[in-house]
Order: structure tokens, then sequence, then C-alpha cells
């Protein structure tokens, strides 16, 4: 076998074509191909009536990722795929995890070539290894790259017919939903940020496009999520900022989604209900939970390294953010961050030891935050107001709805300043002359701008042009 | 094959005799027998350092029930089990599923001789049926009772020679984890209670004891819990009342149960770690959570049956708090409350249509609550406080921690009274005589009374008698 290359640049044309027809298809309906659907109807409603929460086990502990040997044993495990960030191979974290599958005779292979913001040929080159190595169970430890890049090796190692695009959100993938289990897959989170070990969802780079696409499905998440906080310690400096960035968009972005009950139209079977789904009442109790650790940690977390009360909590904050928006789904700033970070042209995030420019996603992600929630508010400005009350505004407490956006803005602005975030796209190494790309590339992210509470696609240009400079 | 009938007297007293001899054992060490240790130690603690979520994937909508047929043929169902409470059988919740299973051509088979509050033979009649219905995937429709005896007939029919004792928590049963999967189930819970849709927990009467005992493994959580709040129609007025009260015991047991880390012994496998494992920052979201619903939707529900609004509230607010306790575990009112059901003597409630002497679940749990507050209240007046503010006690926001206990079982009573609860054990058939057997029948039930956050083995005999009369 060989590793599939990404489509050539013919059919990145047409798939941006077909794009143009396609955007006013609802996320719940970008794929179901192969589905049997049945007689019954929608209940004759557009609108959808129902939302599913769905996670990861999640095990919480200082040291828990020692238990990682027992647990394969216990399932019975005989031939396991270890991924892990290569950057972490000489470090605890990874060493735990080695460890104990030595000492619990576990057999199991490593793979190490994960790419920090995974391809799509990184994905295939993982694929590829899985499939050859017939595993039964899968560890992933690292961050949300090699989390992914683990979740989409098992399920091409679990249809190993399949291309990256068939199971890739349409418009730009086939987006077929996955109806069949997938072998067993435990993550050790090493980063507080993406929230990957509690969620369906896998992000790639789709290079032909040069953006980012994802996977999601309830049947890719994790059977368990080891949170072992120790591994904070090994986190650097600008992981622990743009990783907590990450996770205070993943809450916002959530908590002022769309409603599950105004998305549409209703999917005509429950398989085809998205994992994005829009806010609804279980994740509105992660992500407002997420935003008040957010305010009492994240500084203290990124400031003080050896704060191990503040690394933990932000720790935790990462897993409850990532089990609201893996059932909510995130919406405006993630939808342009994919093209940001997809059309990176020479900037290198400190502390990254990436062998490429990077913007690292929880940057390319805040970016827009400031102008996103300014847009956003007018939608549902008690949201914002409650939002703005939880990371610690005062003003936010009696102010008026019309000010909801920018008390908002100005509470992250806030954070953003405090923590030395880059003062917008500029200093990322985006112009003016840059936005209509930016703008093309944010367009097929149906998955998560189909989430914003008021419609965005006419408002893209004026977001990005409003983010080049942010203070 | 024939039923087996519980164990005869002579093997209850043995029973009972070696339960004296095991009262200082963890919960968590109850059983464990075909688990195989491996060498790594407890980490050279003695205490607990990690707790573990999980979880049903759970769906809430009005209307949501009628997907069921097509969850079943989405994962290949041939040959299906519906457990139904009799009673519900010519009502719209059993008619949504049934017509939703025909409609998708699944084929099933009627079990409907679910007890309510079910006993030992109830349970090993059902395990019979799955046993020889050999089905691949199973549907309850009703409340705790339904979806407890759907869960045992799985796994009694995925291990087809063992007994019920086998996986029933010692002392009492030997107590083993189950380390194989069960079969998908789906729970369609039509009372807002238990939230046993959420859990692994199973409970049942006992008989040779006269004691409720349970059966608690991750493993028996359901695949899916449907929340319909369309069921909530057909609850009657004291099943909305008896069953609230159980929602808010669950809430206020798990938020004041012993921390995850001061519980001991460290498990020696992860396996082994109880699905009751104490208080964790995770369960406290939910338990609150909960608290919250109630203080704004449990008097309304029952006063006002017409009240959509409330009733799907306290629909979600079971199954919040459901999650709460399935995941941190109950203590004090649960572990009476099992003697106090088991040892009924002539009580029948209205609203309910059972054949025999019942107190339902609910009820048997809040008549204590009172008394078990006030005693609990010193080992952590804060949360207690935080409860009774969460409940609606304004006095509780700044009131000195020497009253937590006092403040706390007066909102209780506020709500015992307002809604008609019974004035104690007195009312319920109960006398000072029968004080001794009901302690004898609390002893055993390790699994919650461990989780006190103050020993409570020599006080229950007080607990008990100021339960006799509550107001």
């Amino acid at each position: 076998m060989h590793v599939r290359k990404g489509a050539g640049k013919i059919e990145a044309h047409r798939l941006l074509a077909s794009v143009q027809g396609m955007l006013h298809q609802c996320p719940a309906h970008g794929g179901g191909a192969g589905i049997s659907r049945c007689s019954e109807s929608t209940h004759g409603k557009s609108k959808d009536y129902a939302f599913e929460m769905a996670c990861s086990n999640i095990r919480f502990g200082p040291g828990a990722s020692k238990e990682v040997g027992q647990d394969l044993m216990n399932m019975g495990a005989k031939n396991v795929c270890v991924m892990v960030d290569p950057n972490l191979i000489p470090k605890a974290p990874f060493q735990a995890v080695a460890d104990s599958l030595t000492r619990n005779r576990v057999n199991f292979k490593v793979f190490d070539q994960v790419r920090v913001e995974p391809s799509d040929e990184s994905m295939n080159v993982a694929g590829e290894f899985c499939r050859q190595g017939n595993f039964d169970a899968y560890v992933a430890v690292g961050g949300g790259s090699t989390i992914d890049t683990c979740k989409v090796g098992n399920l091409l190692a679990c249809d190993p017919s399949a291309d990256l695009l068939k199971y890739t959100n349409a418009p730009i993938g086939r987006g077929e939903p996955i109806n069949f289990p997938l072998k067993p897959l435990i993550a050790v989170p090493t980063t507080a940020g993406t929230g990957s070990e509690t969620t369906g969802v896998a992000v790639y780079d789709y290079v032909p496009l040069k953006a980012k696409v994802g996977i999601a499905s309830r049947a890719l998440k994790p059977l368990l999520g080891i949170v072992d906080p120790t591994h904070m310690k090994t986190m650097p400096n600008r992981v622990a900022t743009f990783s907590g960035f990450d996770v205070l968009c993943h809450a916002l972005e959530s908590f002022t989604a769309i409603p599950y009950n105004q998305r549409s139209p209703c999917p005509e079977n429950p398989i085809l209900r998205p994992a994005y789904q829009g806010s609804n009442p279980v994740s509105d109790v992660w992500s407002q939970h997420a935003l008040k650790i957010i305010q009492k940690y994240f500084v203290r977390s990124v400031e003080n390294p050896d704060d191990v009360e503040a690394r933990s909590q932000m720790h935790l904050a990462s897993s409850y953010a990532g089990i609201g928006f893996g059932n909510a789904g995130v919406h405006l700033c993630h939808g342009m961050s994919y093209p940001i970070s997809g059309q990176v042209k020479e900037y290198r995030a400190r502390d990254y030891s990436a062998d490429h420019p990077l913007i690292p996603h929880g940057l390319s992600v805040v970016i827009t935050a400031p102008a996103v929630f300014k847009f956003t508010a007018p939608a549902c400005p008690n949201r914002h107001l409650r939002a703005a009350e939880l990371l610690g505004s005062e003003k936010a407490i009696r102010a008026k709805e019309s000010t909801a956006g920018d008390i908002l803005s100005e509470v992250i602005l806030h954070y953003m300043q405090r923590l030395g975030i880059e003062n917008g796209l500029s200093e990322l190494g985006f112009t003016n002359e840059d936005i209509p790309d930016l703008v093309r590339g944010t367009l097929p992210q149906h998955r998560v701008t189909k989430l914003s509470p008021k419609p965005a696609e006419d408002h893209l240009s004026q977001l990005l042009s409003d983010s080049l400079k942010v203070y």
C-alpha cells in the first residue's frame, strides 16, 4: 500500500466551486451517504427538537497516567499503538505511559510522526501505520494534534478502503457518518487546550485548499481521557498561553452558538444529528463552568508555571470546555482560524519546536475573538453579558444589552494584553490583501460557521479586517 | 433452565454474620475476585488520588423517544428486548417506542413482568427471559425499577452461568467486577427521579435479608438515555413528588459525600475504583446544577402537572443529578432507605398501582433527610450551607458554619411540608421497636454508608429515631 497524497490542484478548484453552491446546506446534512433513512420523517419540523450529549469517560488525578497499562490489560489488549508528539519522547508523560505498558507486559509500537497541526499527508502517514499494525487499542500522548491524529489513524485502520475525504465534513469531504465502532482509544492530553480527549472531533489542514477541515462523529471519541495534571509541568509557557485561549474560545463560542432547537433542518435519522448541534442546556453547564475556572486560574497558570493548582484547574477546564463544545460546537473564531493557520506565511511562535512556519491553533482562534463577539452580541446579548461576567467583568452585571458586544470584547482584550498576545493578524504576517483568501478559506467551514448566532457570510471580510489590529 | 430463587434463611444468617466482620472494608474493595491485580502498587498511598467520570449518552427532546427504532436499526439490532412497567403498556411512552420499532421493522419481544421496587426473584425472572431470548439489544421504558431490571437482565444474559449475587456489591454479594461489554441498552425514563438512564447502578430488594442491595459497575450503564419530556405528562402526582425528592437527595448526598481523595484505600487496579467514588469536581458541577433546577421547578412540577416547562426541567434535573451521584455516590439517606422500603409493613402510597405494600423509593429516602443533614453538617458545613442556598434559603448566605445542619434541614422540611410528605417513619408504619432491625438492614450498605462525610455506624439508631416524627 502507498500513502495517499492530498487531492491535486484541479480537484481543489472543483471542490471550491462546489462549495459555493452548497453554502446554505445544514451541517447536519453535509453527509449521510450510506445510511438508510427510514420512512419516519422529521416529525414535520424543519428545526431540530432534540440534542444529544456524548463524551468520553474522563479520569482525573495527578499520576493517573500510570494506570494506563492496567487499563489496557483489563481490556485484554494485545497489540497497542502509542502515538506521541515526537518532542515528548524523552519527557515524563510519555515515559510514564511507556513504563506502565512495559510493567503490565502490554505489547506496543510507537508512532512518533505526528505533525503539530496535522495535514492530510501526515494523517495518511498515520493511517498507513495503523493499517499495517493491525492494532487492537490506541493510546495518544500529546496535545490535540496527537490525539486527533490517533483518532484518524484508528478510523482509517477500521475502514481500510476509505480515503480521508470519505468521513471529512462536507462540502470539502463526503461527510459519511461512521456507523461502526472503532478500536478503543485512551487519550492522555499534555496540553490544557483542545479538549480532544473528550470529543469526537479531529481537525487537520487540507493542504490543496489551504484550509483546516474536520471529521466529527460521536464514534471517534476516545473511550477514556486520562487527565493527569502532573503533565502540565512539561507545557512550555507559550503553549500554556495559546492553549488557554483555545479553551476560552471553546467556552465562549459554544455558549453563544445558535440554540440546538434553532438549528435546521431536523435530521431525518438521529445518526445524522451532528455532534456540533448548537448550544443546549448540557453544554451551557460545561461552558459556563469552564469560564469560571478561566477567570480564576488562566493568568496564574501562565504567569507562574509552578502554580500546580492553577495548571491543574486549567487542565480540568480544558476537558469541561471540551465536553461543552464537543456537543454544542464552535463558530466564527474557529471557522476563521482554519484558513488563518492554513495560510500561514513566515510566522513561528516562540516555545513551539515545529520545523515549519506555524500559527498555533489557540492564537489563530483568539485573534478574531474581539471582533467576533462584537458582531454576534446583538443575536443573544444576555449570553454575551453573562460570559463577560463569568470572566470577571463587573460592569457586565448591570449593563444594557446594547453594550454586550463591547463589554465582552473588552474582557477578552484584557486577557490578550495581559498575556502578551500579538496585536492582530498584521503581526501574524497578514495584510489587507490576504483577506479575500481568508474569506474563501472560511466559507467552506459550514460545520462551524453555520452555528454562528448571526449569519456571517457577508461579514467575514469585515471581521477579518477588524482583526488586523485589535488593541 | 429454572428461575433461581433467592437464598434461603440459613444463607441469609450466614451472610449477615459475615457482614459484621467486614464493616471496615472499603466499597472499592468489596469485590475484585477474578480480576488480576498487577504488580503496580497503589502508588504507596492509602487514599485514592483520582476519580473517573462515566455517563451514558443522553438525548433530550420532546418526542425524542420516537427515534428509538432508527437507533436500533442504525446499530443493526435484529432481536430486541423491550422491558416495560406493566402499567405503561396502554400509555403513550410505550406506544411511541413500540410504534417506532414496528415502523422501522425492528423485531422485538416485550417483557412486562417488571416489579415496582424489584426483588431478587423479579430480577431472576427477567434474567431468565433475557437468557432465553438471545437478544442483541435492550430498550427499557419506565422508571428506575424498569431500567434497573433491564440492566440486570442484560447482565445475566451476558454471563449465563452467573447467579445474581456474583456481581451484587459485597458484603451481601460477591461484588465481582464486570470486565466484559454488555449488549447495548437504550433507557427511556418515564419518571423524573432515579437518573438510572445515566448510571451503571441497579438496585433490588434482597428478600432473604429484607434489604435493598445494588450492582454498581460502569459496564452496566446504558448506551443512550432518551429523556423525552412528553412522557412526564403520564407521571401521576405522587410519583412526581416522590421521584422529585429522590432527585433532591441524589444531589444533596453526592454533593456532601466524602471527597474522592479522602476515600481509602486507593484501588490497586483502576477497574476496582468504584463508580460511587465520593464527591469530585465533576459531580459537584452536576449536583449543584440539579439543586438550582429543583429550587426553581420542583414545587411547580408537582402542583401544576400541566406546567410542561417545570416537568421538563425536573426531567433534566433527574439526569443531571444522576450523572452527579452516578459518579460520586449517595450516602446515609439512601443507605437507610433500603431497609425502610425492604421492611415495609402495610403502607401503600396513593397513585402507585403495585399489588403489594410499598414505600416508594423517594419517600423512603427523604424521610431521614432532615436528621441526616443535621448529623453530617459538621463534617463539611460550607457544602451544607451552599446546598441550602441553592435550594432557596436566604439565611444560608451569611450564616455561621455551626448552623449549617439546622439551616439545610429547615429547607428540606419546607419542601416536605409544602408537598405533603408523611410526618416521619411513624406515619409509614414503623415504631421505636423496629429501629434495631432497620439499623441491621443499613449496616451492610457499605457501598453508600461509607461515603458519609462522618462515620455513622454508631449513630444510625439515633438518626432513625429522630426520623420517627420529622416536623
